[in-house]
């Protein structure tokens, strides 16, 4: 039984971390922060959870939850981890960030997306938490730096073919949707009730933060450098990211080597599913999972590949990739907690 | 670990029921049946299930599958399991039966609500299937009346204050709200996305089919008769059964004394949260998951009482309790495989 | 052409009036004001507007707008109308108020349910604002007090059924549901797109502020007065309000009878429309327009009458109304103006 | 006054007509079909339309309605429209046909995608339907091939930089998301609510009917031939389609000179609206009118232009589109009878 705690547990991140870990076999959780809801019981905030937890946030300082815990699960907004973290790192504490924080390895291209670091030294130590790739990695760190969301399916999408080096690079496109429960529980306009649904935009075109995340990942799978044009839209749906991704075959490639090549890559992996040929991932079928699931096409009429991965944010995405890697350094089993079937319909 | 199947397995619910009795560690799923896709793969029908199941549905008698199976689930419609069950009652085995046929006690009344009966000799063996209030006689039964949707929550919701005879029971009015999947996967013009979404209505008002039987078991618990008024409405959502029912108190009763009724009467039970005073349950804080969720109000410038019950209709509405029934049945710890944290967001 | 100014334009009501006044023949236009959105135009804050009116957001004081404008809609907050509305009032200019500062006709009741007021003595001349009812008072007022979302329905809903005395009034329940957009455009964690979607919940039971203006009007027109029970819900739709009205009869009435007065009592009325027997309202049937539908149920086995009531909140419960308020004082045709057709699906 | 008849009115595209042609000021509905409604009237059908009109379904052979009526809306499946549409077109009267029947310009390619054709020989005298670009031929012409839903949007963001020849048209991707009721109003499991909301996903990836078509107009435009990817989505909306389309530009531009050209070409046009830079356009700001709203976005990083086009597909995408080419023959003013602002939120 280890014990964790959730530093900034309030949130949709937070609160899932919460589902997840109160369901976890090996874990005992410990304690959840959040300075907003300070005093509050969880099931407060989250009547869902009611039963589940009997857990109070509390707002303790990093070195109080230090104390009482092995692993700490930082789920704090970009800038705010890594202040947060050094304390949990220097006591020796198991560290899984799902900040920005840690993700990107060059600090030039940390401070012109972000800002200031405060703590980039560490960035040294820390591991790209992606098991289906760096699972060896991760086995021997202390510090994981979760990946976001968005950059989860379109690394685990573009992988094998990047890695067998099928694709002109310079044509990648990821047009990608997300649901509103990646904007978190901060009350914005845009994330009302009815400026979302029934809509669908655009947003931050060429500009979002995880645009040099997804790229940095995916020149080190290349083995090259290169830029990809990358558009995030906003889905009337409170769970899941589907990213339709393009880009130009290098030479011909049938749907059914494609389809093998994929195949072989995962066969070990429990969490990606490649859907059968001509079947496409709908996000609302790894609903509430840890799933990432992979469609794939072959436009020969344009020698275009096109791949769709569909993940839910939350887990996937954050919360149960991060327990993911939990277990990964724990030596569980890497789905232990991780059993939740999707919800359907 | 005993063999299940599930009669009638491409629906909503035989879909549930798949997905929770694949995670049932007690259980193996040995046979899926449905007439409109047999030889398909359930995961062909419904993607979620990739990886979780590699069942086929096949079109087999129920001789075929009484002779593989130690308990069967009839997911079928009214009128189709009274033809099934029989085969699986005289072979012997469990049957827990998700259609009224078993339900009403009174020949009369099920035949004017829902026509000829051919095998109503079983329904004195049968047992209504709510744990919370039938436990022991479940506990011995081979065949389980698994509740309606509707009837789950207004009975779960009622039982407390009938037994205690605090209400005036001819001013009973249950006012529903139901989630669209309980209009099951039929292909109809009224259960299509843009004739739902966007949309609220009540329907058939007084002639709901479930209004029989909530009669009969409210009339049961306050021993003796009458009738309640019961109106449905569609809502565009998923998942989730609210129902806000009203009532006038005999005699004055404080909001303590009826919270402290409840919490009392239900403290034992694992999947019936009485909530908090002032907090009012949302179908969203028990979506996916087995929890019927109970909130109170004493109006006291008109002495009614305002009693609200939230229920998932696929799960604590059908599939789930099924399971639970089974799991009583079987000797199982009572929530084993229905471990679902809700989904919330 | 009359000019027409908005205070308080930038919440939903406000951007409603917007829309229908911008496409109204016969007014023009001249000035909205908003503090936060000051100096913006309205196509940048609502970019459904654009091209449909030029002008920006002011941060005026009533004397200013008084002085450009021959009718003022005030869609501001409960509490600010009351310190806004004098200026326009001792000016001689037409105040359509769409808050509750003036439909309270009861110091007590109003300051026991809203606070302190500090232009009670307009009350008086306030005319109440359902032109179904009130049409010949209308005309001859310059102080409209715009009815709630929530009373507009009920209203309209038990109007025939008091006036010819059928019901036995301390058995009157109204159960509602009301889409998001009824919570304003405020930025609150309850009305985001993650908390609303897939819930249904009530809120406010017995204690919201509607139900003094609900039982001040339904007591007049029954000439009597008791209490109700009123139960809000809230619905993820963005638009429109279902209240689902309870009560028993005092003699029998026969389904076609009821009919025959509902269909009598608004013969004449453009705005309202009954129901054929055994069709029930939809709030996505009257969506976008200022129509109030209403069906008919009598349940015999109870002796109840249940009646339903559909209108788009933010028009026949806000905007429309207002107009049609509006329409009638300036003596244009009722309807100019407000002839969109209900947008379905 | 104009005659006008719908021949297939009961889908979704033929109540949007009915909807739009009730208030038209210069058209009377004299007649509308339907084989599966035949002798309802649309009231009953669609509720919404209650008092707006009270025309019945008839089940009536062109010559029949031909005999009532001026101008003829064929909003039937692709297929049927061809038997249709002969007897109007030699009768003289104005035919506007909502199906791919007379969209295509080569049999061959036509019957690659659709099937047999029984009157090609008229495709010569059809017009394509998109009046910002074929205003002249289509005022001279009797029959119209009004458009796709997805090509209009694709086609009008795409025009002025294929004239203007800045693309690498080699690089031309679409990347779409439709509405549900893009699939029309049969009851088919995959239009379910439940199968669709909180989901989404691509479907007939490099296979969807519109692209023969879209690549017609596309080349057209461009004055040369090229393949284009197209990848429609699945969204859990009712109304609405979002193109975000990509190609690589084959010189520099800045977004300025961009948003110039594009506000100079649609400078006169009533219903396309750009929107100022970096504003993307939204599905709901769209939402029940005939607008087609374009945003633009040039990715220096990667020598992308990025152009997202919205409709509403039902009106733009179909029916309003269809009675602006009716004004337009006739003579009207282009936006008589769709005058509807959108309906935000």
């Amino acid at each position: 039984m280890i014990k964790a705690a959730i530093f900034g547990a309030s949130g949709y991140t937070g609160q899932e971390l919460t589902r997840i870990l109160s369901g976890h076999p090996h874990v005992k959780l410990v304690a959840v922060t959040s300075r907003r809801f300070t005093g509050q019981a969880v099931s407060e905030v989250f009547p869902a959870l009611q039963g589940l937890t009997s857990l109070k946030y509390q707002n303790a300082t990093p070195t109080e939850i230090s104390n009482v815990c092995d692993i700490v699960f930082l789920a704090l907004p970009h800038g705010v981890s890594m202040g947060i973290a050094p304390e949990f790192i220097k006591a020796g504490k198991i560290v899984v960030d799902l900040s920005a924080d840690y993700r990107l390895r060059d600090i030039k291209i940390y401070e012109a997306w972000y800002g200031k670091h405060s703590s980039f030294k560490f960035v040294k130590d820390a591991v790209y938490g992606i098991p289906e790739l760096y699972r060896a990695k991760i086995k021997k760190t202390k510090l994981v730096a979760n990946p976001g969301c968005y950059p989860t399916g379109i690394i685990l999408g573009l992988a094998p073919v990047l890695k067998k080096k099928l694709l002109d690079v310079s044509t990648i496109i990821a047009d990608s949707a997300s649901s509103v429960s990646g904007a978190g529980r901060e009350p914005l306009v845009g994330s009302l009730f009815c400026e979302v649904d029934g809509g669908f935009k655009a947003y931050k075109v060429g500009k979002h933060r995880h645009l040099p995340e997804i790229e940095q990942e995916l020149n080190t799978l290349a083995g090259k450098k290169f830029a990809i044009t990358f558009t995030p839209h906003l889905l009337p749906v409170k769970r899941g990211i589907l990213s339709t991704i393009y880009a130009k075959l290098k030479k011909d490639v049938s749907l059914g080597e494609l389809h093998f090549l994929y195949s072989s890559f995962y066969a070990d992996e429990k969490f990606v599913r490649i859907c059968p040929q001509d079947v496409y991932p709908n996000i609302s079928s790894v609903c509430g999972s840890n799933y990432c699931d992979i469609g794939l096409v072959v436009d020969l009429r344009t020698k275009r590949v096109i791949i769709m991965a569909a993940i839910d944010n939350l887990v996937k995405g954050a919360a149960g990739q991060a327990v993911q890697n939990m277990n990964i350094i724990c030596g569980f089993e890497e789905n232990t907690g991780l059993h939740t079937a999707p919800l359907y319909p």
